[in-house]
C-alpha cells in the first residue's frame, strides 16, 4: 500500500484538486493495460482489417490518444498534465480471445500521468467496443490496471504479481 | 451476434461516422456496468466516506456523468447523442472486494447511448481509481460491459448469461 | 416557490442528470442578467473602445456565447441543450458605475436554456473582468440572476420585483 | 489602480492573447468569492443535504473545479494556465440568507490564475443555482470578485475594503 | 449571391448566434473540399503508407471527423449542429502534386452543416500537414471551399464553375 | 526538406504522439497565413464593418485564438502546447479580392506551436467564411501555409519563395 490517506480530500473531508505546486517538475511515465474479450469471429475480423482496410486498431489507437488528452475533463479531480508522449499498442490474443491494449504515457510535470495512461487504455478499448458492437455486443473490457509508473517521490513501481 | 458487418467502415474499408439520418428519432436507453476490484482496506475507506466526508462515490458519480457527456470527444467515430438522463449507481461488494458501478443513460435520438453508458461506467470507475490510487495503486477495473439496451431497430437486448 | 423537490437527486439522495425524455420538445427561452460594477475610469475606457478599437464589449459578447455553449461542461448535472439562438447585450450605466449584461438564449428541446442564459451572462461579465483587470482588479460581478423564461410545463415566468 | 492600459489589445486596438513568454514561471495564487442569495427554505434544504444525501455543495464543489479547468475555453483571451491546486469552500450564512463560495486556485506559470479562481467561484455558484432552481428560481449570484492574489511582478494584492 | 445581409449581426451591428428556432428540422447535407499541395517525395511517402503502416490518411480521416465535431467550439457564432454522418475521402493527385480532401457531412437540424464540412476538410488537411511537416514544412493548403449543400430554405446549391 | 522520416509513426508504422520529453523547454514561435478569396462586394461589406458595427474581423480574430487553443483536440497527434501569445492580424486586399489572415503564436515548450499557428489562421479564415456565407457561399480559403518558425533544434526557418 502506497500510503494511508485519500489525498483528494482535505482534512474536513471535502474533495479538492490536490496541491502539487511544491513538487519538482520532473519526467514521469505511466503504463496501463486493458483487455477486450470478444467472440472468436470478432477477433478474426479485427485481424483481417489490420492491413489498412477496416482497420479497427488504427482507429482505436487514436481513440486512446484522445482519451489521454481528455483525462482531466472526464475525471473530476485529475490535474491537466503536460503530456510529452502517448503510445498505444495492441496484441491480438487468440486465447482470450481478444485484444490486449497497452498505453504508455510520459509527461514532464509535478504529478504523473497515471490517469492519462488509464484513460488512454480505457478509451482505446472502448473504441474497439464501439467499432465492433454491431457484430458482438457482448464484448467485455477487463483487467484495466496500471502496470508501471516512474518518476516522482514514490519512484519506480511495477504492478506486483496477483 | 447482432449482424455481420463492421458498420464503421465504408465499402472501401475507410472509417466514417455512420449515417443515421434515415433512422427515426426515438427514445433509447443503455445500461452498462464496471467492477472496481480493490484491497479490503480500500473498500472500507470508501464505505467510511459514504456519509458526506471523503465521499469517493459522490465524486465518482459526477465523473460518470462527465464521461457520458464526453463520449463523442474520446471515441473517434461516436455520434454526439442527445442525452435525456444519466444515472450512476454503486454497490459495495465485500466479496469482490470492491465497488460495482452501474450507469444508465437514456436519449432521444437516431442512435442509442450505448457508448455513453459504457463511457459513464468507465469514467466513474476511473474516478474511483484516481481517488484511491494513493492508497491502492493495484486496483483493477474489470467486467466493463453493456448489460441492456432498449429502442431502435434492434429493440430490446439484454446481455446473455456468460 | 416553483416546487418542493431538488430534482437533481434521486429518492436515495444521489445526484443524477434528471430524466427529461418524457417531456415534449418545444421552443424555450431564458433571459439572464449580470452587472459588472467598476471604477468610473474603467467604464470610460470601455465606452471609449466601443467604436472598434479596444472593443471590450465585442470580445465579451463572444465570451458570453462561448459560455452558453460550454454550460454542460462546467455545470455537472446540466443537460446539453440544443441552442437555437444566443444574444448578449450590454448597457453602460454611469450610476453603477458599470456595465449591465443581458443574455437571451433560446432552444428547442425537452428542457429550457436557463443555465445557458446564466452561463452566458456570467461568461460575458467574466470576460469584461478579464480584459479590464489590469486597470481595475476590484471590479465586482453582481446581481447575476434569471429575469425571464418561457416554454415547458412551468410556462412563462418573470422575476418578481425584489 | 494596477496600471493604465488594457493589455488585451495591441497598439492598433486589436484583441490578442497577451504575450507572457518573457515572464518567469513562478508559483502564483488567486482567491475569489461569490455569494448565492436565496430563500431561507432553500438554504435549509442545502443545509439538510450536507450529510451525503442530496448534497448540493458536494456537486457544486466539483462544478467549481470544472469551471477552473474550462476558464480558457469560456473566456476568449484567457491563457491556458497550469493549475497546481483548486479548492472550493462554502459557508452557509443565514443572514444573507445563502451560501458564500470561496475558490482558491494555485498555478506555476507565467501568468496568474485570477480568471481560473473567478470562473471556479462562478461555476460553483451557478451549480448551486442549477440544483436549486426547481424550488427557488429567483436566487441571485452576487459579490463575485477577486479577494487576493499572490505571485508575479505585481506581487501580493488583497482586495481593499469597499 | 445568396442574400444581401450579414445575418450574424443584429440590426445594431452586434454579433449574435442567429435565431433558427422557427426553421423546420430537416435533413441537410454539405460537402467541402481542400487540397494539400506538397513536394512529390511527400506524396510518395503518403502513398507508400496507405497499406496500414505509416497510414497518414487514416489518421487524417479521423482528424477530419474530430474537426466536424469541434466546429462550434472553434467558430464563435456557429451553432452546435446534430450530425448524422461524416465522411472524409482522399484522392492522391500527382499533378498537384498532393492530396485532395473531400468531406461530406449530414445533419438533421434547423441549420445546415456547412461549417462542419468546412472544418472537417480543414482539419483533415491540417492533420496531413502535421504528420508530414517533419519532411516538408512548405506544404500549402489551398482551394478550401464548399462544393455543395442540400436542404433548408435555400435548397440545393452547387458551387458554380470558377 | 527538413528530415526524412514521418516522426508520427513508430518503427512498426503505428501512429503515436511523438516523445518530446528529452527536448529542452525553450521559447518558440510560429507564424502562418491564409487568404480568403471572395466577391468584391463581400470585401466591401467587411471593410464597412471594421468600425465596430458588423465587425466580421473582430469576430474572426477571436475565432483564430479559439482555433489555436483547440489545436490538440482537432489534430489527433498534436501535443497540447503551452501558449504564451496569440496574435491574429488581417489585411484587406482588393486585388485578391479578399482578406489575408496572419496568425503568430508563441509558446514555451518542448515542441513548437506550428500547428497552433496553422489552426489559428484556419479558424480565423473559417470564421470569415461563416459570417459572410449568407451573402457569398463561394468564398475560397487558399494559401494556408507556415511562413516562419523560431526555436527548437531546427532553429529559424522561413518559407522559401515558391
Amino acid at each position: 500500500m502506497a500510503g494511508d490517506e485519500l489525498t483528494h480530500f482535505d482534512s474536513a473531508g471535502a474533495a479538492h484538486m490536490v496541491d502539487i505546486a511544491a513538487k519538482p517538475e520532473t519526467p514521469r511515465m505511466a503504463r496501463a493495460r486493458a483487455k477486450v474479450v470478444m467472440a472468436p469471429a470478432t477477433l478474426e475480423r479485427i485481424e483481417a482489417g489490420s492491413m489498412g482496410k477496416g482497420d479497427v486498431l488504427g482507429v482505436a489507437r487514436l481513440g486512446g490518444i484522445a482519451g489521454a488528452k481528455q483525462a482531466s475533463v472526464a475525471i473530476p479531480l485529475c490535474h491537466p498534465v503536460r503530456l510529452t508522449a502517448v503510445e498505444v499498442a495492441f496484441e491480438l490474443d487468440a486465447s482470450l480471445p481478444g485484444v490486449i491494449v497497452e498505453a504508455t504515457v510520459s509527461a514532464v510535470d509535478r504529478t504523473g500521468p497515471e490517469m492519462e495512461a488509464m484513460c488512454a487504455a480505457s478509451s482505446a478499448a472502448l473504441t474497439i467496443y464501439d467499432m465492433c458492437k454491431a457484430i458482438d455486443r457482448s464484448m467485455t473490457i477487463t483487467d484495466l490496471c496500471l502496470l508501471e509508473k516512474r518518476g516522482g517521490k514514490s519512484g519506480h513501481w511495477t504492478r506486483p504479481p496477483q
